[in-house]
């Protein structure tokens, strides 16, 4: 295996040995390593500034982040072997923690496969390629998915903003055997069926699975307002832990469609209604109609998309929560939740109980939840932490 | 009702307005309300630098917090009418979320009742007073507790620290009824019985209920080690999901006489082990004799008890979870705890992070666990935000 080196400055060897992942282009030592003489998605050997190795990483020579390391092992590039140690390794945490073959298998970074992402519906598997590095190893990407796991059905869902930085183009298409549209899976023991194909990222969001779990002793015999609620992964679950009715709100026609079939196939379809509208128009006209809720629900797209949308982002948190709160009856449960991964969670903390204040409401903070063990959080990479779930009671002020 | 006022300089109650309760002596006028007027204990009505009445506090003019709001609402002070409510409301929460009547039902501040921590087992309740107020207000604190919960006993546990800076003496009572030695008590399915008159705190450590739950996935058919066992919560729970086997490490013989009364009640006892001595010798002497475990748990007391303690108590941290993944096999699990409200859970990772480093080993921090809901946190008050327990995988570095 000869591979070219990329030789890092003076001292930039530092956060690697400390446990990070990531090399930014100011960190090369371009007089060395030029990198113009790398192509994107290629790998190369990473060099100390004395020379020393310190593992093979993903070339991406045109990013703020040039490269990524794949390993601190020089002996083995990834290739098709690689990834079936990695997916195997994945793989035997997931079979761990779960009875059955629906989570996040892979977890890019976090899982020591930068770039990748796989989500499983029992035979199906959904993949996102984020990296020009991934990208270039597809065909071993899949030949190794079939090895270790034997699917049906392989989608490439290729579709997300990441991919543009890398002057990735987007598509989605069949990898492998046949995708249905839609997929089933089974979360909390409740069951689904995900769109794969025309859905949101993967179909389904995994990441949230323990605090929809953390929903049951809440819910029991309350109304319950799922905002946001996409295909229902908290409203039926809800329902199906006891609620006595629930409401789902959600801008997409598709979407509640999705929460139709996927109340049905639990027999819960009688206690769901659904309400097609922007959350913030909703709620106006909920409030306006007098209507009281014990358990509200907010899950909402990244309002944070950028750091430089962080004050307008908050903003928008701050309104949501604080109309959320007045819909909320007399003692009352907000499950306020951000994936949003420039929001730290004491900041949501904070506009919680700015909001509560602001309306005269004690409140009380039960449950801190996170993204779930499937989605590992590399320590040393804070962007890989990104899902903050928090339950507060809200009580009269008296 | 005709309470002394106690007034606050201008804009000092600009930190109470946002949610907090606690008022400090530098903030009081005492031109207008000399502290030396009050007598601990007592209660006043606080009013802004204006004279506005903001709530009405406790007091403990002799400490550096020489005041804490008992409510926003002047019209009630504290006595066995609002301690019935203020039980009502904490009670109303624990019935919701829990099957079984073992809990903690108050905690002090978060549950509006400063200085008052009730933990309940079943017809048993080990009470804490921590202020003044709450020692003068003893009679009618059970008043309140026999009217909302007709227990068969209750415990007057008052040995802890904080009742020093109050001026409380320390001791051990039965306030009511009967109170045996050790009480019954069911967490997560399991049995156990706590040591309320010898044992640590009241007997019992509910606060890591939510975190013991989630050793399940993780120990079935694993060898676990359990250091600072105290009576079993962590290692008998560990057992009961599965185990294969479980050393608990103790330097109380008396703890370990719990783990095994504990095993015993589920049937255990041919899984556990019981090591007496101190933790940091015990990690040695397993690593001299080359043992190895799937799962360490480590939980121990707060090694930062005061903020002047921080840099000793974080080296106490990192030796400790360093020692403790020298043990673990290829692919083990480490549950790291802390107690310590004054260790930020983003330093117990980095913590976590530089030790794997230092052994050269992949560090997947897949779980993030904190104090159950009947120990609310007041989003206001950092202090009652306490408990972390953060679970890792540690992989070889390949």
């Amino acid at each position: 295996m000869s591979l070219p080196s990329l030789r890092l400055k003076a001292n930039a060897d530092r956060r690697l040995r400390a446990g990070h992942l990531w090399i930014y282009s100011n960190e090369i030592d371009v007089a060395v390593s030029p990198l113009g003489g790398f192509a994107a998605g290629s790998q190369a050997i990473l060099e100390a500034s004395g020379g020393k190795p310190l593992g093979i990483v993903a070339m991406s020579p045109q990013n703020l982040i040039c490269a990524r390391l794949l390993s601190r092992d020089t002996s083995h590039m990834l290739d098709k072997s690689l990834l079936v140690h990695r997916l195997q390794v994945a793989l035997s945490l997931r079979e761990r923690l779960f009875d059955k073959p629906f989570y996040r298998l892979a977890f890019g970074d976090s899982d020591l496969l930068p770039g990748l992402v796989v989500d499983r519906f029992g035979d199906i598997l959904v993949v996102q390629l984020a990296s020009a590095t991934m990208e270039q190893l597809k065909d071993e990407v899949i030949a190794a998915l079939v090895q270790v796991l034997k699917p049906s059905g392989i989608l490439f869902k290729n579709d997300s903003a990441a991919r543009d930085a890398e002057g990735l183009e987007r598509y989605v298409s069949t990898a492998f055997g046949e995708v249905p549209e839609w997929v089933a899976l089974e979360e909390n023991g409740v069951k689904f069926e995900a769109p794969v194909l025309q859905g949101q990222k993967t179909g389904w969001f995994y990441d949230h699975r323990m605090n929809r779990a953390r929903l049951a002793p809440y819910v029991k015999g309350k109304r319950v307002l799922d905002l946001f609620s996409y295909i229902g992964g908290w409203g039926v679950q809800a329902a199906a832990f006891g609620a006595s009715e629930v409401m789902c709100v959600d801008a997409s026609a598709f979407a509640l469609d999705g929460v139709e079939r996927n109340a049905a196939l639990n027999g819960l379809a009688e206690k769901m209604t659904c309400v097609e509208g922007d959350a913030f128009e909703a709620l106006k006209e909920l409030k306006a109609a007098e209507e009281r809720f014990d358990v509200i629900i907010t899950d909402p797209p990244a309002f944070i998309k950028r750091k430089k949308d962080l004050k307008n982002g908050e903003a928008a948190y701050r309104r949501l929560n604080e109309q959320a709160m007045r819909l909320l009856s007399k003692d009352g449960i907000l499950v306020s939740a951000s994936c949003s991964m420039h929001l730290p969670e004491d900041d949501l903390q904070n506009i919680l109980l700015t909001s509560a204040r602001h309306l005269d409401r004690n409140i009380q903070l039960l449950e801190r939840g996170s993204q779930g063990p499937d989605h590992p959080v590399h320590p040393a990479i804070a962007e890989t932490r990104y899902i903050k779930s928090l339950t507060c009671r809200l009580l009269p002020n008296s």
